[in-house]
Order: C-alpha cells, then structure tokens, then sequence
C-alpha cells in the first residue's frame, strides 16, 4: 500500500477592526486514507476555540471570537496519505442504487446551479459512455475551455457565471464541473485541502468529487496539482459549505500562507 | 396545552413516459409538536418504496422506481398538532451562542442567495430593533411590497429575482424572507407543510421560520394561512432540499391534491 | 437581375381593457433591393395613425391611439425583391474602415451582451479565419448548439440567457449571433421580416447581418427559411429595437397571422 | 441671460501594447446652451484623427488608430454656458405626445433594463403624482437608497445590479434613474460630461436627463456637483452609447484627469 506524508504549516494573520465571530475549517481530515499524526492550532493572542466535527462528514470546524486587533492562526500538522487505488473502468450509479446521504449531491446549491445548465452538460457529455471516462471529459474539456487566471472571478462568482465567462481559479473550475456532474444525475461535491501548487500565490486548493462504482473519485479540472498529493480538509456541497474562513464581523485578511511539502 | 387534530388526504398523478425514480417528501413529520395519531402511503399501481428520515431533522423522504404508465400516490394522515407559544420577545441570538447545527442556517443557497443582498437587508432593517420583531418586520414588508400572484414564478426563480420582479408565490415570499434573515445573521430555514388555503388551486404551502430565543420560530410573509394550522412536512435550507418531489426520468404530473382539514 | 414578388397579408388582433399606444413596425421595407409595389393598412374599427420613417434605416413606424374594445389591424403590400449576391469570400473589416454609422452596431445592447461573451466568442471562433466564413461558422454553431423550441424563451430572454439554456426560437438564435459578431468586433444587427416557416405557428422572422466586405450580409442560424425569400421590415440593434408591435397599456394580442406567399 | 464660462484641461494617457482603434467623445458639446468659444485636441505622438458628430443628438466622437507606445490626449476648452431654467412644475407628457425621435429613450438598453423593473417601479413611484416631483422622487429615492462608494460596480454592472446591491459610483446612480423612469414610461438619457467632484479621483461625471413638459431636464442621483455646473460631452440611451472612450486593442489607461474649472 503506498502512503506518503506531508508536513502541513499554515498561517492565517487578520486584522480586526472589532469584535468578530470565526468558523475556520483547516484541520486535515482525519479518515478517508488520511491519518493525522500530530499536530497543532495556535492563535495569536491566544484565544479560546471549539473544535467539532461535522456529524456527516467529519471534516472540522473551529469556532472563536476575538477582536479587536490583530489575529493570528497557525495549523501545523503532519498527516499521512494512503494514496486511492483509480479505478479508471468505474461506472456511474443507477439513481435507485445510490445511497440515501449521497442523494443530496445531486441537487443544485449556491455556486452550483445545475438546473440551469444541464441542456447544455447533456448537449457536451450526455452523448458519451458512462462512466469514470465522461466525469474525466468533464473535467478534460473544462481544462481545454476554461482559463485559469487569478483575480478574474468573486465572491459571488457561480458556476454558470464561469460557463459564460471561460475564465476563473480552481473552486470555479471545480463549480463548473460538480455542476456538469449533477445535471447528468452523477453526485458531486467540492473538495478543498493542502495542495503544492506551481504557480503563487499560495491558497488552499479545490477539486472535486463524482461519485462512481460506489465511492467518490476526486478530479482535478487544473491539473495544477497531483490529486494523488492533496491532504484534504473539507468535503461539501459547494465552496459556501466549506471555505477555510467564515467570517462575521469587521476583519481583513492580511496574509495567507497554507504550506505543504512532503514530509523529510 | 392547545391541539388541534387534522385530517390530510394527499394525491397525486403522474403520467410516466418511461422508467422514472421519484424522491417524495409527503410524510407529515413525526415530532417538534406533531404526533401522527394514523397514516397510510399507497401506490397504484402497486410499487415498492423505501421510506428513511433525515438523519439531522428527521422529516421522511420516499424512494421508489416506477413506469412507464400512470402512478398514484395517496397518503393519508391524521395528525395531533400542539400550537406552540409564540414569544413575541423572543431575542435574536449572538453568533457564538449559535448551536453548531444551526450554523449551515445562516449560509447563502441556490434559492436564498444571502450574500448578494447583504447591503439591502443592511438598508431596510438593519436599524430596526433586534429580534422577533424585526423578523415580524421583515415579513410585513415583503408582504406589503411582493405581490402573490400564481405563474409569475419558475423553477429557477430565486430571492434575487422576487426582490427585482416583486412578485412571487408562497416558495418565493419565503425564499426572500429567509434570505434577509441569514443577510442580517440571523438563521433561518423553509418549512413545508399542508395548510388550508383560501385561494385555488389546492398546493402545498411554504412558510419560513428564523431562529430566535434559541429555537425555531414560524412565519408567514404571504399571510395566507394560520401558522397555527400548518402541519409541517420537511424544513431545509431551500426549496431545494424539500420538494415535494424530485423526479429523475421523463413523468409529468397530470394532478396535485393535498388536502387537509380539520378531523371531525 | 433575379426577382421575386410575395404577396403579404397580414393580420393582428387585440383586445383592449383600456386607452392603449401602439408603436408597429409591420410595413415592408422600401429600398435595399425591396420595392414595395402596392400596400394597405386599415385599422378596425378605424383609428387615425401616423407613419413615420426611421431617419436612418428608414424602417416604417406606425403609432396610434386607440380602445377601449377590440382592435385590428391589417396589412395588406405586393413587394418586389432583388435576390441579393452572396459574396462568400466577403472579408470582415478592420475597425478603421468601418463607417461612422456602422460603429454602434458594434456594441452590447439590452439583448445582445456582447461584452459577456467576449471570451467565449473568442475561444470558440477566435482562431477561425476571419471573413464571410467565420459567420457562417457562426450561424452553424448556434445551429448545431441550440435547440429550436416554442416557448421555451420569454420576452426577457438574452443572448446570454440562450448560451447557457441551449433552447430558443429565431430571435434568441439571431441574438445570440449577432453578440458573437459583435464580440469578435464584428458589426451585426437584428432584421425582422415576412418569412414562410414550414413549421406553425404563423409568426414574424427574425434573422441577423453582419458587416462584411463593406456591407450588411443577411444570415439565418435556424435554417427555418431562405434569406432570399424574406421580406425585410426593420433592421436595429436588437429586438427591442424592431419589435413589430410596443405597447403602453392594457392591450392583449388574441390573434397574429401574417402571411407571406409567392405573388401569382 | 445666467451665464457661466468654465476651463476645460483634460488629459488622457494610454499604454498600447499594439496598434488600436479609439472612439473618444471628450469634445464639450456645441449646443443645447452651450458654446464652445475656444478648443484644442492635441495627441502625443501625433496621430491623425477624424472627427464627426452623431446626426441626432449632435455630439462629436474622435476615431483614431495608434500603437504601439504611449498616447496621451489632451483636450483644452473654454465653454460658456446658459444656465437652464427649471420648470419644476413640468408635466409628464402622454406616449401620444411624445416626439418620434424620443420614443427610443422609453426602451430597455444594455445597462438599464427597465423591463425587468417595470412593477418595482410603480410600487415605488406609480403612487406619486406625476410630473417633475416624480423624475425628483426618483433621484431622491437613490440617493437615499443607495451608497456612492468607488470600486463597487464594474464595467458590466447594469441597474438590476445596482438596484439589488445598493451601491455604485454616478453612472450607476443614473443608469437606475433612467431605469426607473423609462418603466414608468418618462424618457430617459444618459448624459455625461465635465464637471467639479468635491471628492477624488478625477473623473467624467454622469447624470440623467427625463422629458419633461416637452424638453429635456437634468436631474443627478448622486448630489455631487450642481448640474448647473456640468459642461456636456453627449448623451445616449445608456453608458455604451457615451463611453470617453472606446477601445479596440492592446491599450491600458495609465491616468485620467479630466479638469474643470471656472475660467479666470
């Protein structure tokens, strides 16, 4: 079985013009092939925070208040990755056999309006065999359609927004995909976690997931990162489900630095 | 303690052009004042269905495959309601003391787009007192500046267009009333039901409740029913999670029913 | 010199609960190749109406008063039509040598967001050669990407609109083409006019040009008749622009039957 | 006669990439109570440029083509101008009486689509009474309504935007004016110009014209500067028709500056 591990060092630093309510999500999954080591969470000055786990999922929010002033959050983390065997052959699901808790997946969500869009993902992929090949076209044409150039999409930049405009960064290119996913009746969900990107700036990462052969295959629409060297932190039905920042109240983000690299 | 008992007799015809899966939410909930006293799901013709409940909010979906042909769906329920006290104090609660289950409330959805109309929920009652009050406010305004009218709106239709277009049905007020609530941080949710109307034609109502004084309290910006005599189905983010129907495959619905009355 | 005559007979019928204004565009166009032989137009019951010629395409307006009670209105013209060349080796222009006039055909209108789609246009046509050509490869893409359907677009529909939904009828085609024109800086424009369609019901037809070679190239991206067999009424920049009838009160059309046949 | 005569020094400076097409309105308008009593244009490097003016509305565009390198424009001008009277008891005009070459400012254009609130705006406005205190409900209404803030709308942003997210700089003040009037049946323009902004950075100012009592009255949502003091440059059925300048190529705008002073 082949494993790797990652060294995880992740600095969040926030200005706080006022008292703030915080929900992070940057904890390294714990389950699903990965196993978390060891690690630690530091806030700067030091605040109380509660941690729970998505009773779902099981990925892990932290809850803080703090402000006035200056934040800073520090993640670090040593995780180990067992490394998913592809089943390139995997098909896709009939409805009927599709368990009950993936139902949802299916359905459009904030980002991902796939009852907008799905004459047009039946007019591009409805014509080609089922299965792990036509999520992978799903992916590959968004790859051949798409721009990836940061600064081109929001906040509130949806998935059908990205098929009209061609241009965005990796949680558009995922949208569009999960969205594609869905209006062919194929679960998908957004994925975000530690990846070691080539280009800067540094920024967490988003993929996504389709749900073939009776478990979720994630995809990567940038080929900007192996999907083999990314340590996840969240699974969700949009980025709204798990941005690594919700933030309520007056705060700026100064700098972000989510560091990976293989462990020495 | 008050309680009412209703009757419901809920049909629905569907004309199936081929193989269809169906996700029904009919099921009057077991629980939060409800007790259902009788109940019965038939199908014609006969099909075979699996019925499971959510696993947070515990509201029943039904699962089947039928066609091609014709099918029926029939439930019948007698249903004891407790009429819930209605603190009109009731405080808005601070974000941190928000339990963790309820913090997906307060997110923007397909329908409930929070986020794009943050600055005019800001504007419209963002100076009001905090707390039942400004959710009633809420409420009161859509009702005095939306007009309910049938076919205005679609499938696609979501808050953003009823605050533009200001017309809507009951899904639509309720989307809109949701949707200034999560902009103003306070969590909120659809709730679906069977109600007595006044006006044709027979349909499931939509109502919207908003988390104050650390429960869910129930609105109706349409002012078409008594919240009090509504017996509740499912409650979800949107419209989205809880149709009454989400059908995969070619059917058409040729009839809806839901009645409910007072039992004799 | 090949010419055609068609005889038009046009009908529409309203019905109105009050004083309306009426602004039509139903008279065959005089000039560009067209060479109305004989027209009439009465009103029933008969109201006085003032034509007037556009100032710089000379497209007929007609504007009245009229109702309560029912309205209607007839259209009766003989016209001759010089079968245009097809240059199709037509060159698209450098903006440079574009006339002044031409210029705003050029730009983004209410229907027509040409600066939505820039990057889409170019990815997908961008890298054609540049020409007659490209628009016909214009007009084969829409063909080939959307599908015709009555009643799947309504009176807000924009090209956008049509990119993402893949559904429309001839005037959602010849905006979405007129867009992709103006996108890749080509001038294009909107042309309604008297056309036989094979397929009910009986309506008006909308096509598009396109600035090529130093003037306005007609094309049909629905294939529904011969650009050659259609009698031109108003050509602008989108169908706000040629709308065949624009109302200021509380009119309904109970009828439209224009028809258009070879003279004999 | 009121009079005043103010000094116009306006400088452009571009970076082109490669060779481009410009389409500049900078001229102050000759007419409509103005008179341009001197005026220069100057390009560095010298470029030849032509110069002609709309048949309609009288305003001068430049076209031009230069690139690669540097271009500034420079535009110096003294203009004096006839202090409009205000008829602030001008009636709105029947459809029937409005002018042919009016009609067009009733329809819906890229950036105010007043189809779209149409019933929005008689729930504001269609209860007030009509004339010049209407148009000025309407320019308080937004002032009071929506928040002048640079960098929150884009060159995409239309009055739906605007009218949804409460915030925009003066054309999107006006585009939402316009928007409003034309769905209440009142003409409406856009008109851009010079004009003295107490707040940075320097810029062309817009503001909106409505027909009132047979002639066009200014009126400026935002409350910046007196239109009194305003030297026009054009007006257009929305921002694309009056854009200072239209590119076609290569070409980044390095600084603007567009100065208006009472002449010594």
């Amino acid at each position: 079985m082949n494993t790797s591990i990652f060294d995880i060092d992740c600095q969040l630093d926030y200005q706080l013009a006022g008292p703030c309510d915080f929900l992070f999500q940057i904890h390294a999954l714990q389950g699903l092939g990965q196993q978390v080591l060891e690690e630690s969470l530091e806030f700067t000055p030091p605040v109380g925070a509660r941690v729970y786990a998505d009773p779902a999922v099981g990925h892990r929010f932290t809850r803080l208040q703090a402000g006035p002033g200056p934040l800073t959050l520090r993640y670090r983390a040593q995780v180990q990755c067992v490394l998913a065997q592809r089943d390139i052959n995997a098909p896709e699901m009939p409805i009927a056999e599709l368990p009950d808790e993936v139902m949802h997946n299916l359905m459009p969500t904030r980002y991902c309006e796939s009852d907008l869009l799905s004459r047009a993902a039946q007019k591009l992929f409805g014509g080609l065999p089922r299965g792990y090949a036509r999520v992978q076209a799903i992916a590959d044409w968004i790859y051949n359609n798409v721009d990836y150039q940061i600064g081109t999409s929001v906040a509130t930049t949806t998935a059908c927004d990205v098929f009209r405009q061609r241009v965005g960064v990796c949680r558009d290119f995922s949208h569009l995909a999960v969205t594609f996913c869905r209006a062919l009746n194929i679960p998908a969900r957004l994925v975000v976690g530690y990846s070691r990107f080539d280009e800067p700036p540094p920024d967490f990462h988003a993929v996504f997931e389709a749900w073939l052969g009776g478990q979720w295959v994630m995809f990567d629409a940038t080929r900007m990162a192996p999907v083999d060297e990314m340590v996840r932190i969240a699974m969700g039905r949009d980025a709204k489900d798990v941005a690594f920042a919700t933030i309520f109240g007056p705060a700026v983000m100064t700098s972000m630095n989510p560091l990976i690299q293989p462990a020495r």
